[in-house]
């Protein structure tokens, strides 16, 4: 099947949205986006954007068969860095409507977001999976990735919510 | 012991560079640091820096004992994007030279970055910590933050050298 990548604009917005909570769903957590359609609008296409977008389109007759879209994946990354390491790229998202997986589209998109990251300097691309999703864990060792956290004893920690405020206060409680 | 935290500059990336050596020791992986002062300059105080560094110093005379330095520790952090809670920023570094522990220096670094990442609509802080490192992950539970890894079972992953080339190119192998 026909399909383009390319770089995302401020009207792809409510495309992505909905992809967002696809995968959240997918991921069992819908409940979690706290983000609406107008922070992607804010926050990816202002000045200084805080992410960047790739988006998989398919050409009119490959419509997606439920609602026709033709808008069927996107990848959201930003520039980050390692002390150790130098210029790296984060993938956040990385997704592919159910319907058009198994042709290369999320290869595609990663691969895309491969070759900015090396046009840009970058050393490493990085991201999160989730342990219980074997078959992204599949696809990503597939694609030459390793598990940092089995690798190396990487843990995700995270400050949120009135503990963050606590923090920036000065004041934390447990 | 008085110290002042503030935002580095140019001419404080000899400082961060010992410090990063001194922590990677510290973490016994010196060998993995490949990045040189000049890489920190050109990354971090450019156009469109890939991170951004704050500085705790102290007076005169508390210089370190050994060497003399003032710049006693720092916290390198870049802001990132997370798709379900919009805008957070990413702590990559937290050091505070061995002889200034103890004295509230870490905390106040993490505290100001808690406080720039609020400052620009941040809703969390993420970083990494080593499992085996449980000093430093007492201290990030102490300060409520909390282990993302272990709590929803978040694996860090990565693709890098010859293996991200390949993707780069759609020829990912394994």
């Amino acid at each position: 099947m026909d399909y383009t990548i390319r770089a995302a604009t401020l009207e792809d917005c409510k495309d992505i949205y909905r992809m967002i909570m696809e995968l959240a769903k997918h991921e069992k957590v819908s409940d979690q986006v706290k983000i609406a359609q107008r922070d992607l609008v804010q926050d990816g296409f202002s000045k200084n954007p805080f992410f960047q977008s790739i988006i998989a389109e398919v050409p009119e007759q490959h419509r997606s068969s439920k609602d026709g879209h033709s808008k069927v994946g996107f990848a959201l990354y930003f520039f980050a860095y390692s002390s150790w390491k130098g210029r790296s790229v984060y993938m956040e998202d990385l997704y592919v409507m159910p319907e058009y997986r198994g042709k290369g589209i999320g290869k595609a998109l990663m691969s895309k977001i491969a070759q900015l990251g090396l046009a840009a300097g970058c050393n490493q691309l990085n991201f999160a999976v989730l342990n219980w999703n074997k078959e992204s864990m599949d696809f990503y060792l597939s694609q030459g990735c390793w598990d940092v956290t089995t690798g190396l004893g990487y843990h995700c920690m995270r400050c949120e919510g009135p503990a963050l405020e606590d923090l920036a206060r000065g004041d934390p409680k447990n």
